[in-house]
């Protein structure tokens, strides 16, 4: 399923290509995020265009609404929002730990109140998977247990030891059901503790999966320190698989985790920053509804080979800002997009030409 | 600037060609409403792909927001926008009786505090004008006082006249400027009185435009009261001059206009329509939020060819609207929009192969 094309002398940085049902990914790879079966703010036509390979969507969501097996009966995800590239889906184990209510964790699973309407749920690490098997996304997470940063070590071990249980049922549930084209992850855990996350990248080994994430981080700690587990955790994983990082981060935690062996990403952060009117650029970023580029002419970023750089001002950019458009967003999350898909290309391309060290860190 | 090409002997519905600076229009025509310079949830180059051949944008908004010397400064409303056909701007009239706050009109101009920040404006016909000589648009209206629906025949009179030398005096402004490729158009008041909106027509006509549009109506009277002042108007104007029905209407409004005798229309009802999750169908419409569509594997209208009906369905149109998420305006706006412009592409054709008269009468 993975093949390793290239590992970079210097780094370690890894160029790799990723085989699921819905076709091949080339990576490093960055997966913009579409919550509720929608990337927001963008056409899946348009998603192709900039160059996104595969995107994210989160079972929390489409479990709650719509409901996991109205998306089956019309077909699995794919299908319903009309992109037919590959899928990665989350466990909703996150979402559950961020966005609902009175969420209780036994060993058995997780209790929770739906942050839409109250309703009680009880998801467990065998649901988790159904939930994704419904949906037909290429790439299934396992279901694991968040943990809020600092921890102690004894709260982190605990944590990581019984999402490492799950880890275990859920490779047990996803092999009993009927074979599918669908391939399962699991996600190293064990907070900031090298020990722990060892400990936990060894056993997620022992029970065999088709990639491997490396969760709860971007959660609070300092950036260095997210880099030092990176780094210590990508060198217990093994080469021939995936290393996916959850939820991070900015251009410039992307080029640092890809040198530290990182192969995948996904993060809000480009069309959240969209729709809040921060635009990336070469140079760092710009805030768009800044007074000063109110009669600016220049587009966002004139480097910036995107559809929006080539046609639009900031004047323009700004007016649709401070006026509430929609076209706002609209415009605003293809540049932000173009701008992580593109530096996944400037990444990839600099690992191909072994002069991925020379690479300039962007933001 | 006009070309009659064909009137339908049955009706006196007609087939034309409006030349403007910015390229050639077939008539009948609708024009999509963008009112702060964008036309709200979709980009140029879609409403290219609709069919769409000129748009509205509106005076009053850009005079107050970015104002309209910015957009001049920006190279005009075509280049601020990335519209580069044919663009009509309102004069502002319609928007500070219905939008502002404490609207004082005089035989001067009409004095209002904008309804963003109440600050206090005059608008005079000869602002108007220059208003729209800053965006640059192809085609300029007069600025008229508008009247509420019903209006006694005192009231009308007396406003009617006052629109009548408020076109006069944008006439004479307008043609003492530097020579442009702007096209001024007048516009016919009276309310629903015949012999008022005649004497509106034969003053207009004497001051002499290049079209004439037909304002005041579709303000709370009956429909077939608009349809008898619109035909009655129709017949007052000369027959080398396009005729444009101002803030008109439902898909049967425009059939039974154009039946009339009007060339030109514009309506914000597709668009606002569509985000409110009223979609347009050939057997009516249906209310996207309806929890009968939550499984419902059918496109919006079987028999449509837009993107969206081609593509999506209505438990996923359903989804993202119960979801508010933006794409569900976007593509929402996709199908109102093509369905405006397909009926008037039926409407051209019935015209050209004379069997206007057996158009189903859609909506």
């Amino acid at each position: 399923m993975f093949e390793l094309l290239k590992t970079d002398s210097a780094t370690g940085a890894r160029r790799g290509r990723l085989h699921t049902a819905h076709g091949a990914i080339e990576t490093p790879v960055f997966m913009p995020v579409g919550t509720q079966a929608t990337v927001k703010a963008i056409m899946p036509e348009q998603l192709r265009e900039l160059g996104a390979e595969i995107i994210l969507s989160n079972s929390y969501h489409l479990f709650l609404r719509p409901g996991h097996e109205v998306i089956r009966r019309q077909g699995g995800l794919h299908s319903f929002m009309g992109w037919d590239g590959p899928i990665l889906t989350d466990s909703g184990g996150y979402q559950v730990f961020s966005l609902s209510d009175l969420r209780k964790v036994s060993e058995e699973g997780v209790s929770f109140r739906s942050h839409l309407n109250g309703d009680s749920f009880f998801l467990t690490p065998e649901l988790a998977v159904d939930i994704q098997s419904a949906l037909g996304s290429d790439i299934v997470m396992v279901l694991d247990d968040c943990l809020a940063h600092p921890a102690t070590r004894e709260d982190a071990a605990a944590s990581m030891r019984r999402s490492m249980d799950w880890a275990r049922r859920s490779r047990a549930h996803f092999d009993s059901r009927e074979p599918s084209s669908q391939a399962l992850f699991g996600i190293v855990q064990g907070s900031t503790y090298p020990d722990l996350r060892k400990e936990s990248a060894a056993r997620l080994i022992e029970t065999d999966f088709a990639g491997y994430a490396i969760g709860g981080l971007a959660v609070g700690e300092p950036i260095p320190m997210m880099y030092d587990v990176v780094e210590q955790t990508a060198a217990c994983l093994p080469v021939d698989r995936p290393r996916y990082l959850m939820g991070v981060g900015t251009p410039a935690d992307l080029v640092a985790s890809v040198a530290r062996g990182v192969d995948m990403f996904d993060c809000v952060m480009p069309t959240r920053h969209a729709r809040n009117g921060w635009l990336f650029s070469g140079d760092g970023h710009i805030v768009i509804r800044h007074a000063r580029y109110r009669e600016d002419p220049d587009p966002i970023d004139p480097d910036c080979r995107c559809p929006v750089c080539l046609k639009y001002s900031r004047a323009y950019l700004r007016h649709l800002f401070v006026s509430r458009e929609i076209l706002s967003s609209m415009l605003n999350t293809v540049h932000n997009l173009f701008f992580y898909l593109d530096t996944m290309r400037k990444i990839r391309h600099f690992i191909e030409s072994e002069r991925f060290s020379e690479l300039p860190i962007v933001t």
